[in-house]
């Protein structure tokens, strides 16, 4: 939870007159969101999210990220929906930080995952790559596989504080990573970073995806393996066959996997595991001391990289 | 800001259904609020504040608080009005916290204090101090002048970490103020803790007053005194008699004060600077190491003392 940057009523209220939303009636900082800070924003035409974007959003994508979301929820994708200034532009600035304002979505991010949350979402996930195809904008992804080892490096050796061996064996399964990583899969947009606290349900159905600001093109598949580690390992570290059963199979109700897809899964598992554990390692070694937020625990990521190492047949996801 | 206590989409759903205000549709942790942990929480029939109330706050002054607000709302005041459950009562519990929901009052609290929020302020005081008078229940004011002795020894000599000589002179001044506080003066529910992130405005007047956490039976001028000290101060730590001429004005348009209360008010004035000095003192040298809130600096209300200790005549807060 942050709030990094703070606003006054009175800068907010001309900060809206930009716009064509009514008057300012009420807004409170929230309390989520880890990268950006978050204002939930009433006027007297309706509920709206005001985004400050922080240090670690790079201004140069901003223009892709908005009109992602402009363009899937013109496609009738349940996303956030950038509002646009008078001037037909959704990126403003406010206290010196760019700043975006998006419609409200209803729905609530599940803390315990039910089977039928990942049923809902692997259909969602698929309506969104479907709609992504029509989008033209492209946007590398800059924590692919070309990316881990630098990260690796940049960790380096005091990995050793999370256990003796873990920079030997990261450097051993990045070489594999490495040589095995497909490079003829689909590709399009991707959320990359969709996990619980960034899917909204109404009882068990999705009502919205929200935080595209880890979207870019990528292997389409890619994002289904980063959702069976975000969403389908149980608290006591087991992987849930039944959640991902369901994940999978809503998926491909709406976009069928080719055999290439389905037989990549695994080593596309591994490299998300592999993603979030550097990542999270990074962030573990490199705290601030006076960090809002505290960071993830690496070891989680290790141990699901550790269950997909020893997967041999797609049984193991459910899919056989 | 401050999200002490998480609550998980389960749990809250669970915990909605001792109301009648439909199912939920959306929450999230408010990143205001100093003691408590509030939540923003939306259903199918409308918006709420859901309060998990903290170690600081004493369970049995609960009833106190929340029967305040109902008489208070019922009176015609804005501020928020609890939620009754189906089973007539307001306090609940939820993850071991005593809890309460209230209804979402539209406003926002001012930044930069203008002159007609002040104005705006002084009638909306009076008409709470008014609407007080018919609440039957009483509570000791536990930080009036007979806490301060304990609260400045238990600050102690560490108190020097502000300046030099602070012990002496704050032990100088609480001996004039033991001495000169008025007894015989008009009490009834006062706030006690109105200041700008309490009060929320629509352009520039009252929508609602919050936080009732500190409200009590005192002398109500006292309410005023916490008030100029609260609203009529610039930041360079100028006094603004602008501000303090229309909000006592506007006070004394709905509840005259009489020449004993108006000749009280600087003496209050010192003790309400004293109250907040010694509070703010006492959370600056006691700070935890890991407090998610930063201390306000004592310093500010220092000056406001020194302010205070130099007014000669009621001219100086505009009332002449």
């Amino acid at each position: 939870m942050a709030v990094y940057t703070h606003i006054t009523d009175d800068d907010l209220a001309a900060f809206l007159t930009q716009y064509e939303v009514g008057e300012l009636t009420s807004f409170s900082g929230i309390a989520e969101g880890v990268e950006n800070t978050n204002f939930l924003v009433r006027t007297t035409t309706g509920t709206y999210i005001l985004t400050l974007y922080e240090k670690r959003v790079e201004v140069a994508d901003l223009p892709f990220f908005l009109n992602l979301m402009t363009h899937l929820s013109a496609s009738g994708l349940s996303c956030p929906t950038p509002v646009l200034g008078r001037d037909g532009i959704a990126l403003k600035e406010l206290n010196g930080r760019p700043a975006a304002m998006v419609t409200f979505l209803e729905g609530v991010w599940p803390r315990r995952i039910q089977p039928d949350h990942c049923r809902s979402l692997g259909g969602a996930m698929a309506s969104l790559h479907q709609a992504g195809t029509t989008f033209e904008m492209r946007r590398v992804n800059a924590l692919s596989v070309a990316s881990w080892r630098p990260l690796l490096t940049s960790c380096g050796l005091p990995a050793r504080k999370i256990y003796h061996n873990l920079y030997n064996e990261l450097n051993i399964e990045l070489s594999w990573l490495e040589r095995q990583w497909p490079t003829d899969l689909p590709a399009g947009i991707i959320h990359a970073d969709m996990f619980p606290d960034n899917v909204f349900f109404l009882r068990e159905e999705v009502s919205g995806i929200i935080d595209f600001y880890f979207a870019c093109t990528d292997i389409l598949v890619y994002d289904l393996a980063i959702c069976l580690n975000a969403w389908c390992f149980e608290s006591d570290g087991s992987f849930n066959v039944t959640k991902s059963k369901l994940m999978t199979a809503a998926y491909q109700q709406i976009r069928p996997l080719s055999e290439q897809e389905l037989a990549a899964l695994p080593v596309l598992a591994r490299g998300s595991a592999m993603r979030f554990l550097l990542t999270r390692l990074y962030d573990w070694l490199n705290q601030p001391e006076d960090a809002l937020v505290k960071p993830k625990d690496p070891r989680e990521y290790l141990k699901k990289l550790h269950f997909h190492q020893q997967v041999t047949r797609l049984g193991a996801y459910g899919l056989e």
